[in-house]
């Protein structure tokens, strides 16, 4: 088989949730990528604020990266964009919605000069280099999301990334069947699909369905209605503003973040919202309570923002007062349950009314289900079938789903991120294996953290520390002074003031009588003491000076 | 309104499920105590093992305390047995099964002869000191389950644990509806009662319905089936039983707690397993495949039982092979869904197929829904109604349901655990906060890992440490050497050795230049450095030795 023609298709980083984040097609010698986001990290990544995937393959071949092209303006798919860009300095193509926030988070890190931005539209294609991208619309939960059609000598491979077919969007544009349509009557080679939802079965609901809900939501509450949701959940917040001009509410908007998104989907008309409808968060405080709906952040839990603020008393804008209801507008991400509830308990001992989508529909899930997954198979009949956006649990499923729907077991694949999955003469092989997991973020810094680094806190966290500093008297090799000993997150004060004399006692013995050959000696002796007493294994530190 | 005529219902501990874990009823001076459960920690809860309830306040009266009272056998309702009977050595009243299974957990803590347990039936009564206890069976996912009638001079409270209405429980017996007419008909002046599932709607479904879903699993698996499940879902062990019977497999259990609580059960007659059944593990892994079903624990994802050293390659007697089928027959937990979901990924990764309760129906509740809660209620109509078992979400739903089937608002009490209530003059009434948090347990010590510890430990986690040692000439107060520089979970190695020559310099200048004072001085110049370099705090510790 001629190496030349030859696709290459490579899911990079992203926790599991194989080529959500990243994906690289190389032909040749030349690379697209298919967008750029972040993770956020497990319960078990300590101190980490974000993930991003290990692009360190392109890195090494930065020359012949052609292009980014971005399918949708959620976080996990464009929150990589400046870094990407840092590191490979190349055009990022995405539509207006998705060009407007990624911008605008550029311009919120001070960096909209350092890339270079083109934009594209459902219904365009582009060709670069030997690859020939057209652009179709999809529904998602944000407006302007597109799956691309990429064409190469290899075949043409459909990547469909999030999406749901939505009957009646809100914004009355359903995903493109009619391209679908054209795709599989020109022969698609390789499906890539959204496998997020390949556990459930049926169809996902229509965005539309949640609308009543929020009416009565509204309708209902005596109070102030606080709704949170993700920044870039453009249509919800669509939803709620038709919802309140129903019910005579205003609206205002809580949260840098919210704020600059409804702003950019506004003036690119994605939001219609009429002026009179939205007020200034100062003005909404003053307000009649049964007068007003404020959107905001939060939904997750997540302690920096509006809603874990308002839980926690500490929003400095407004707080919370009695007969305001709280509407958590999204379905909990596995490993944000313990949080979410934990910020429920709180709104409610703050006297406020919490509606989340346990208790009410007023939520419904942007991915496609098991009969949507089934439909977009029979709409483009490929000849492969390639699960991607789910842990393997998902992406085995959706293989089995695509094996009920007639596609040969030899021609579905699954492969994990870093797994480079081959199309050579019209056939579909499992590549090498690349690094192809994700890299740690904190602070402003990138990748300084590995897994060592993990490891080494979570011991520190399993146990905490003890540190002991002894000076030696050269000349007699006796203890100067009694050893100083601090510990950190090891016993309660209480426990340490009987524990310490004890430790203190020991390490003097050791010194004294056993022979001191150096400091070994007596973190071994201190370890296996506080082992005995304790069951505990905190890391033990000496430091020894003589003199 | 007299003080003697008064009794106080205290819940206590269990990580905001309120009175889950430990609930106690105080009549004059004399107190008797419902329940001493274990629950597991939260993510963020670092190297704790579990957590006891805190009941400090019974500590300081335990010369009043008659009794410790428990309605069924799972760990967050005996789990603490051991731990509260050294505290307060008072008798354990238990039902047989129970009783059974409180033993064999002493049994295996060499603790067995040092609790003094006595035996009491669904339908005895016992009275002690001012109460009477009146107990009658109740359905939940483990058999002889009870619920507890408590006669005070105050009026007669239910104390409903957890339960659910089965009308076809696998061991055919019914939750006892005529004891709850029974008492309905006398007055009752308090129900407590189950709010686990108070936002799930409808009926929870029988344990029989997942029967047929064990025999497809069973029949349509090619190679072995391991099911795993909580040791003590007696229920669950029967149901597996009698589907390996029809298939024509033989069980084998594995781990201890699962092999001890099967062994009781099957003595008691709870269980009935025909002895031919059973097969010891080690004559089951030489058998075909396809004869045989292994019960294990793990169902939870934790990384000690059985499924989770499968899934990672690490359980000594045996391991996945190709063919094998996993059967997570529970749940998740929440804050357990992450664990679960990477221990599923890994199992999938080994070649084994999984099979959860989000694609099979192989798990029901053990917990009332919505609609048996209702039924609760209108078989009891009690005067008073106090949602226990719970976070306050749920208590609050299960209060709002007791008010549309018509008890009065202000006859509908929520308290939190440490919150004490007062049936008083047939009123009801909140009393005093009391401590009623939880305590800690690492290792082999209880209680000595406080709220501040914990704090430490995520601050350790959070950003890593850096010890500096520095030896300082007493005469010329210049350093005597270059400071020694030790870091743990802050930076990578290649980080560090960037980092750390520009610490050192930065110690120099401080130390030499800036003129010094103590320790202090170096590490606020240091912290700062750090942050400015990294936008991390780790904790800076310095000990200096002068000479």
């Amino acid at each position: 088989m001629s190496k030349k023609n030859r696709l290459r298709i490579i899911p990079l980083g992203g926790l599991g949730e194989v080529g959500k984040n990243m994906m690289a097609y190389e032909y040749g010698s030349d690379i697209i990528v298919v967008d750029a986001g972040i993770m956020f990290p497990k319960n078990d990544m300590l101190g980490v604020d974000y993930i991003i995937p290990d692009y360190e393959y392109l890195k090494k071949k930065s020359n012949h990266v052609l292009g980014l092209f971005i399918t949708h303006g959620h976080e996990d798919h464009i929150g990589a964009v400046q870094h990407f860009t840092e590191d490979i300095p190349v055009p990022v193509y995405a539509t207006p919605l998705t060009r407007g926030l990624i911008e605008a988070k550029l311009h919120r890190n001070g960096a909209q000069h350092k890339v270079q931005m083109k934009t594209i539209n459902a219904g365009d294609s582009t060709r670069i280099g030997p690859f020939t991208l057209e652009y179709f619309h999809v529904n998602h939960s944000i407006p302007d999301a597109v799956g691309i059609g990429i064409t190469t000598p290899a075949g043409l491979v459909i990547h469909m990334s999030d999406f749901k077919f939505d009957q009646t969007p809100v914004d009355g544009w359903p995903t493109d069947f009619a391209k679908l349509s054209e795709f599989s009557n020109r022969g698609v080679d390789l499906l890539l699909s959204d496998s997020t939802n390949a556990e459930r079965p049926g169809w996902t609901p229509s965005e539309s369905v949640i609308r009543p809900a929020f009416e009565k939501v509204l309708s209902e509450a005596e109070g102030r209605v606080i709704v949170a949701t993700f920044a870039s959940l453009i249509s919800r917040v669509q939803q709620v503003a038709d919802a309140a001009k129903v019910t005579g509410r205003k609206m205002a908007l809580a949260g840098t973040s919210m704020v600059d998104n409804v702003k950019i989907a506004r003036k690119m008309k994605y939001l219609e919202i009429p002026d009179e409808m939205i007020v200034p968060i100062e003005q909404a405080l003053n307000m009649q309570d049964h007068k007003v709906v404020i959107m905001c952040t939060g939904s997750q839990g997540e302690p920096s923002s509006i809603v874990g603020r308002l839980s926690a008393g500490t929003n400095r804008q407004f707080g919370l007062k009695d007969g305001d209801t709280v509407v958590l507008s999204s379905h909990p991400i596995p490993g944000n349950e313990e949080s979410i509830s934990a910020t429920i308990n709180r709104l409610l001992r703050k006297g406020a009314k919490v509606i989340h989508d346990g208790i009410a529909p007023i939520h419904v899930s942007g991915h496609a289900a098991q009969e949507e997954q089934k439909l977009l198979i029979n709409l483009v009949r490929p000849k492969h079938f390639m699960p991607i956006h789910g842990e393997l649990r998902q992406l085995i499923r959706h293989a089995e789903i695509a094996q009920q729907m007639g596609i040969e077991e030899e021609n579905t694949i699954v492969a994990e991120n870093g797994q480079v999955v081959e199309l050579v003469g019209k056939k579909i092989l499992l590549g090498e294996r690349i690094p192809g997991d994700y890299v740690f973020v904190t602070g402003e810094s990138i990748g300084d953290i590995d897994h060592d680094v993990m490891k080494e806190r979570s011991q520190l966290a399993r146990s905490g520390i003890m540190l002991i500093d002894i000076s030696i008297d050269r000349k007699n090799g006796r203890l100067l002074h009694e050893p100083e000993i601090v510990t950190r997150g090891f016993v309660s004060p209480e426990d340490a003031e009987s524990l310490i004399p004890d430790v203190r006692r020991l390490i003097m013995r050791t010194v004294h009588d056993d022979g001191f050959d150096d400091e070994k000696d007596i973190i071994n002796t201190v370890k296996s003491y506080l082992h005995q007493q304790t069951k505990r294994r905190p890391m033990v530190f000496v430091t020894l000076s003589k003199s």
